[in-house]
Formats: structure tokens, C-alpha cells, sequence
């Protein structure tokens, strides 16, 4: 049952996503939780829709 | 004053969401819920975003 | 795979969940989507956490 | 900690995105909640994807 | 028709939850948003379902 | 940056949350994603919240 909603920045690949997801099913499986039940979903955020820490990311991000 | 999210798979034309939107609150209506307070919301999603049953969408729908 | 969620005020029975998600799966049928593939999730939310149309949802009510 | 989410329609440009931030995490900071803590992310929505008392919200704007 | 939900960690009392609803609707109209078109939802968390920066946030809140 | 909130059926303690969070926070990090940039936020959900395959989930249960 469990639905995992992952926002994330856009830009990874179709195949960085299927790594990650392979990883995250794993993690479900050594919790007993079996992967048959669990939904993941990502949601691609181009970088002008985030804020952290108080300033926008695009800011965040010049900085560093 | 419900808000029904609905993540879908992306692909559906503008009249089949209308379609769709009408029979929904059709439903609420039914249930003793003014259609004049719920807002509804889709949320188009491409197949490389999902994940369903243990492995990718795109997997599942190729061996289908 | 549509996930469908429903925040809704609280109060909401069982039963009254039950014959909504009964309604809402027909809506979907009716529409080419096979209730097998849909989630329906409902939050309960109490009435202290809602704000619509530029004040606290407790407000509106108390004004009706 | 908060976290805010935003569905919001399509057509903010970036900077418009950047005031309202802003004034949300002054919000924040006036309650007390430091800016340091929050993640704010929009989510843009086509006009074709929102219903609103009980109609497309294509419908509505057409009307008014 | 912007929507916007906030997850916190539990423990605000409703009448700090309305005063942040204030200053966020002056915050949309600020932002030329109407306040009538705006839905807040908050959702409050207890802190063991917070995990952030690599660690339960029970165990950051120990240490500070 | 990556937000993940987890919907879950309510039941589960403190302590496999946090084991579950462990192994989430790995997979992240195999995918050179760094834990410090992730939060991750379950939504314990009561069995009569649910609907899943065209019935609710305590029915599917019963059955099983």
C-alpha cells in the first residue's frame, strides 16, 4: 500500500531514476515491507519552483 | 471544501479530463457533497516517473 | 495507476467513505479507467486546519 | 521544518515566483517560525487540469 | 485557485495557525493574489514521522 | 533537496520508521544523492482511508 511521493529537482534520466527506484524497493524489502505493495512516484521541479532556507534555490545555488 | 489530487498517467486530451471531472462530481454530488465546494486537481505524470508492483512502469507495460 | 487523494474535514464515517469510493470508482469505470488500477486515499482534516477564500474555515462556519 | 506546497496555474514568471517567497517567509518570520526551516515549492498547473465549484476551471474563466 | 498546504510539526495551537494564515493571505495580496482565491491546508506531523538532513529529527532535536 | 512523503497504513512504531528511514537515506546515497539534502515525512493512514484494485482496503483484508 504504501505510495512514496518523491519531489526532486528535474533533470535526472529516465535510467538515474530506475537506479534510484531499484534502491528504494530494496529498502522497502529489508524493512518487510514487500515491494509488490509500494507506489513511487517522482515529480521533476524545475529549479525556479524551489525555496529553501529562506531564498529562492537558483539563489542557493550561485552562491555555492 | 474537499480537494481531490489526481496523479495520472500522462496522456489524456483536455475533453476526456472534462469527461471525467463531471462524473466525479456526479459522484460527490450523490454522496450528499455540493459539487460547488470541491476543487479537483490532475496531475499529468510520465511513464519514467512511476513505479508500480516492484519495478518500473515502463517495464510493466512492455511485458503487457 | 491513478492515485486519487481526498482532503476532506473530518467527520466522515466508515460507511460514508465506503459508499464514496463506491461513486468515485463508477465515475472512473465510466470513463475507461479500470477501478483495478486506482488508489483512493482520504485525509481527515480538522476544522482549526483549513483556510478558504481569506479566512479560517471555523470563521465561515460560525457565519452561516 | 515546514514544508509548503503550492498548486498554483501556470504563468508566474520566475521573478514573480521570487516576491511572493519573499512575503511568505516574512510571514513565517512574523510567526515566529525562522525562514531557515522552511521549503517552499510550487507546482505549475495548466488551466486544463483544475476544476472549481463544480466546473472546469476553462469553463469559469470563459464566463467571467 | 492557488492551493497551498503546509506540513508542520505538530503542536501549533489553532489560534497560532491562524494568525500565520493571516500573514500569508496578506502575503498573496502583496503578490496581486486575491484572498478569496486561496486554500490553506495545514497538516500537522508528530515528530517521529520527520526525518531531515540524514537523520530522525528526534534525534537532531536531542542534540542541539 | 528531494522531498519524500510516504503515505503509509497506520501501525507502524518509532522504531521500524526509523530503521525504514535508514535504508531510504542509503538508497539516496548510492545514487549520489547526500542524505543532508533529503527529508523524508510518513502520513500514517487509518485502514478505513484507503481504497485499493476497486475496494477498500478492509474488505481486501477480510478477504485475504
Amino acid at each position: 500500500m504504501p505510495i512514496v511521493k518523491i519531489d526532486m529537482l528535474e533533470g535526472k534520466t529516465a535510467e538515474q531514476k530506475e537506479k534510484l527506484v531499484i534502491a528504494l524497493y530494496k529498502a522497502f524489502e529489508e524493512n518487510q515491507i514487500p515491494k509488490e505493495w509500494v507506489t513511487i512516484l517522482f515529480n521533476d521541479n524545475p529549479v525556479e519552483n524551489w525555496a529553501v532556507g529562506g531564498e529562492m534555490l537558483s539563489e542557493k545555488i550561485k552562491k555555492e
